[in-house]
């Protein structure tokens, strides 16, 4: 296999074969030519994972024991997302990239053997399922200390092309009901690899907090004939107070009910399903918007914040008509010492406290200077 | 105010006013006065936060503003929960205790002023509640150094007594719905105060969690004509592997599709729906399996582990008929340098992820030698 495809905006996707036959994409926006071998021994590929139903609450939990023995904060000498070097071969062949996606080596879940179904919910017998789906890592920074801030908007608009690609690509898959391209940054959040990276989950499920998303959407569409999303949008433009950034395709904003100290939404004005759904003049004035949220949320205690980013969109094959597209930014960062935990109200009971109003977030996220 | 009430296995309840007007409640086994007063100067109350609605998934959300300057790991020559000193005048006047409950001085929740109903659920134009509901903290020993683990077994009893006598005065307020005790242990899950002590939340609303577990218990329910809870519990006693401890009375397992690196379930073998239910030999039973289910986690890396031991009980005036008591233990601890965090999937999807399987943690409980 090898694969080039041009997509937007001069754009080019080359994949290539990893020597354990995992697939790396690398996406160029320079016609850059990508032929650099793999020259690592192939190392065994884990087994998939299983999924079993929490009966309790009706929710799918994917196992997946051989993730605790993974890569655990490699030093930078041994960081396995810098591109390859004379010493280190990493899981970049090349010298260099701009935006590159592969298959997770230690993946939680995992593309089925053969044909596939989620077994049906029961209750305390439900039989036990294979953890299926698809789990890639996402790489937009050669540079090891560099942050998503610290991009360019060129940069963004290759990392954006590369979402959207991933989301078509990935959609196409039978087994796959939902895509959530995410990143986790800070080890205070549990990033086990310190050189800026994302992932994307393709589950083969709904994630229950989809679930509770589209049967809400769902509700509100049947009960009033309108999209929850939009007026929820809409709420917020009305409020104003809460509004943090705001170009001509997109706006940013604290949700009048966050549920974390920093929690930005950023969704863009003509709303769609999904990341395959934005314009292009929406994926142009993507980058922008996205940069200064960034920069505002480190810029409030003048540190990097520990954050998780991750694109809510519409499930694969349900709720197209009632689901939107947005990006959530949330922190648990609550002051420079001090992080929000979940603990027994939030964990337990999943009922969540709120030690800062969303409007003095908000204020506080206004007033960086950038 | 000065009562005193006499509750079962001879443990007396003495109320007395804090200097505040907040109430603390002692719960003694050997008739001991408590009389010692509360010399601190008056300090003002925090005003009622908010309820707002989070309509994206139609949850409620509290706004505790008051609570970001909360105490913060005062080190042991200050702590709050020691019992009151010559030099320290701490939250509990007598100069030693068994059990006291008192109500939380940062509360997240405030009994309300007057009249009180939760809006109604209508979209992202729902009118905000205030946060109505009510917060105490539960200290079980007077020595800062103690754990639950470290109990005697007296004590334990002491304890649920006070678990039991919350849930049922609790349960008489017009605005409380779901009575949670929990304990939070371990500076990684956020424990501000190190001084071993509960909490009792007592929400005005269905906590999300619940809400879950309700809508999955009554459609069980409405199915089968049988109760789900009970079903889980034969499940775990006919597949065996994954039971840690039992007794006459009680059975503690790591359930199924255990979601936390180490959870275990603990609950009776006669099933009530909250703790006020359990019968005198229920209540005699549960300290031995509750300590050696303790002592067991601590021993599985030979550390204190972080926990969240939460109650779970039916709401205090639905699905009493389908919902069963039972006690959680979570801990994020997944090696003895590792802990499990909550991000991308997690958090944002809802979608936990495990790396272990349940009958791992379930065969390292068990090796512990007590």
């Amino acid at each position: 296999m090898v694969q080039s495809k041009k997509l937007t905006a001069g754009i080019i996707r080359n994949d290539r074969l990893m020597s354990d036959s995992r697939t790396i994409r690398y996406y160029d926006s320079a016609g850059q030519t990508r032929d650099a071998k793999d020259a690592r021994p192939v190392e065994e590929q884990p087994s998939i994972g299983e999924l079993r139903l929490d009966p309790l609450v009706n929710e799918w939990v994917a196992m997946a024991a051989h993730r605790q023995g993974r890569v655990f904060l490699p030093p930078k000498e041994l960081c396995p997302l810098c591109p390859t070097t004379g010493e280190l071969l990493t899981e970049i062949p090349e010298s260099d990239y701009e935006v590159v996606v592969f298959d997770n080596r230690s993946p939680s879940l995992r593309p089925p053997m053969g044909d596939w179904a989620l077994p049906d919910i029961a209750g305390p017998d439900t039989d036990l399922g294979t953890a299926a789906g698809k789990c890639e890592v996402i790489c937009f920074a050669a540079n090891h200390g560099n942050s998503f801030k610290d991009l360019s908007v060129e940069r963004v608009r290759v990392l954006l092309e590369a979402w959207i690609d991933r989301t078509e690509e990935l959609s196409q898959e039978s087994f796959i009901e939902h895509i959530a391209p995410f990143e986790n940054r800070g080890e205070e959040i549990g990033v086990t690899i310190s050189h800026p990276h994302g992932q994307i989950y393709a589950y083969s499920y709904l994630p229950p907090r989809v679930m509770k998303m589209l049967e809400a959407a769902t509700k509100y569409k049947n009960e009033t004939g309108k999209i929850l999303f939009d007026e929820i949008v809409h709420r917020e433009i009305r409020d104003k107070e809460r509004i943090v950034a705001q170009n001509s395709r997109w706006i940013a904003y604290v949700p009048y009910a966050a549920r974390y100290p920093f929690e930005i939404h950023v969704a863009p004005l003509n709303p769609v399903a999904d990341l395959t759904g934005l314009t292009s003049e929406d994926r142009d004035a993507f980058a922008p918007i996205a940069l200064e949220v960034m920069k505002r949320l480190d810029g409030v205690f003048g540190i990097e914040m520990a954050y998780i980013a991750a694109w809510h969109q519409a499930p694969v094959r349900v709720g197209r008509d009632v689901m939107r597209l947005h990006w959530q930014i949330t922190s648990v960062r609550r002051a420079p010492g001090k992080l929000k935990y979940l603990a027994g109200s939030e964990s337990a009971m999943g009922a969540f406290i709120m030690d800062m109003r969303p409007e003095q977030s908000a204020a506080q996220l206004k007033e960086v200077v950038l």
